[in-house]
């Protein structure tokens, strides 16, 4: 287009676009570009803003490796990764919220009434609920793909003295749908913030901070795979998570026991000595 | 924010800004989120696609080295690039257009009259001009840094078979601005296209090619710098730049010439026998 312009750029964009086009593609790629150009039109963006912006992308590009994606971070801290999951849940299900990056392949196989937390000193919080359909019925066998941080605040696959599979669990929920294990209080993290995103959070005067969480990925034939994670109602950072994963039906109260109070049916039943945590929560699965 | 929703997260993004954030670095992440938040909400963009342009940016971060840089690329063929030169063009002034990738540092010195085809073979291009202010004022010794392709399409910076510096030279404009050089006429050619940002332009049913052109860096005190590109009327892509360069006062005529009209006062008089090109192109800078 030998006259294009600041004001018809878009309209040029959009008519470089071949017949053939997927409309899909063409949907996606013509409304990128119009928000992409209205947001350099609107700040009037600078050359030298615009390098310190490719030089941000380069820089993410060369710290992102299979365990430390920089881009996923970025659509984390920006809220998109929380848009993209809010666009697609199902009002009478549970909300769906980040998957983040420290999901890991092949969790081990772990029992209804069964231990996460291994060798790993904290307080003893026991969670149990049942996967439910949106009428409220239980969906009987199907699995929950259980994680979340150490003490330490840190994923397995973030810490060399962790084994890989540390506080990560495959449950099958019973007839009933019902699931029930023990852990640590998971505890609040920050996520990493030595690299560029660690660079923009600074900029925008924002803490790195995330609520401490615990994730599952609940799933059953029929059913729509959620992705979601619970957090407890008293953590100081729920109201201020910085990629923005917190939906008013994922928190949770954990309710505080005397150890002699602790049930039966748990690996740990008869050997808790100490108050414990106590938590129900169910997951609401929707129809494919 | 416990109460994210779909409809309110650009405020909340909003909001988590720090008091102290300098009002331009607000300003714009503010926009970018506003934008990037429609654009999903608008596509109702779905976790496969968003998976997609993860992938494709990290393919990008993999594959940008100093030598080929994607994410410029990208910005390239967006749009965005050409836009942020058109946001800073001043209309008395010549246009800027896109720097692109394939410009060296530490050009060699190029006299006026002097030649910059060295030994390649080609149709012998003249080209000839003033740097002038945009009061017309010719600017004494104004610096041009002037670059192109060499006969097989391929940047200096692309192809091993030439030296970094062919094709290129640093011209001292004469006490009356003018600047003058022979050449072989540039080519068409098309942008890397075997990497992500040819994936996109295949699924957008785009071509990667440009039409031909040279490019001008001129610099001279108390003006702001141009950067930018002239193509000729002629070329069968001027009105499909790939990268949205062209604008139309930087579209010239090459008109056809005998060898025995070849002037004096170049490098090559005299030893011109075939037909060649010449081009007229002043250039206009703005004061700072």
């Amino acid at each position: 287009m030998r006259h294009v312009t600041r004001d018809n750029l878009t309209e040029v964009f959009a008519e470089y676009l071949g017949e053939q086009t997927d409309p899909r593609v063409r949907e996606i790629l013509t409304v990128l570009a119009q928000h992409l150009h209205d947001f350099a039109r609107e700040v009037n963006l600078t050359h030298e803003e615009w390098r310190k912006g490719l030089e941000f992308v380069e820089w993410a590009g060369r710290i992102t490796t299979p365990e430390r994606n920089e881009f996923v971070l970025l659509s984390d801290v920006l809220g998109l990764s929380s848009l993209v999951d809010m666009l697609h849940s199902r009002p009478d299900a549970t909300s769906s919220s980040v998957l983040g990056p420290f999901h890991v392949s092949n969790p081990p196989p772990l029992a209804i009434g069964g231990d996460m937390k291994g060798d790993f000193e904290g307080i003893i919080l026991l969670v149990e609920g049942h996967v439910r359909d949106t009428a409220g019925n239980p969906i009987a066998g199907a699995t929950l793909d259980i994680w979340q941080t150490a003490p330490n605040g840190m994923y397995s696959s973030q810490d060399p003295d962790q084994d890989i599979h540390s506080f990560h669990g495959l449950m099958k929920a019973d007839h009933n749908g019902r699931y029930a294990f023990t852990t640590v209080r998971p505890v609040s993290y920050t996520v990493p913030d030595d690299g560029p995103v660690g660079e923009i959070l600074r900029a925008a005067g924002r803490h790195p901070w995330r609520p401490s969480h615990l994730h599952f990925i609940v799933q059953a034939p029929g059913h729509r795979s959620l992705v979601t994670e619970v957090f407890p109602d008293d953590d100081p950072y729920l109201d201020e998570d910085t990629v923005f994963g917190v939906r008013a039906d994922l928190v949770i109260h954990y309710t505080d026991h005397q150890p002699q109070d602790f049930p039966h049916g748990f690996a740990l039943s008869g050997k808790v000595t100490e108050r414990f945590l106590r938590a129900e929560f169910d997951l609401v699965l929707a129809k494919v």
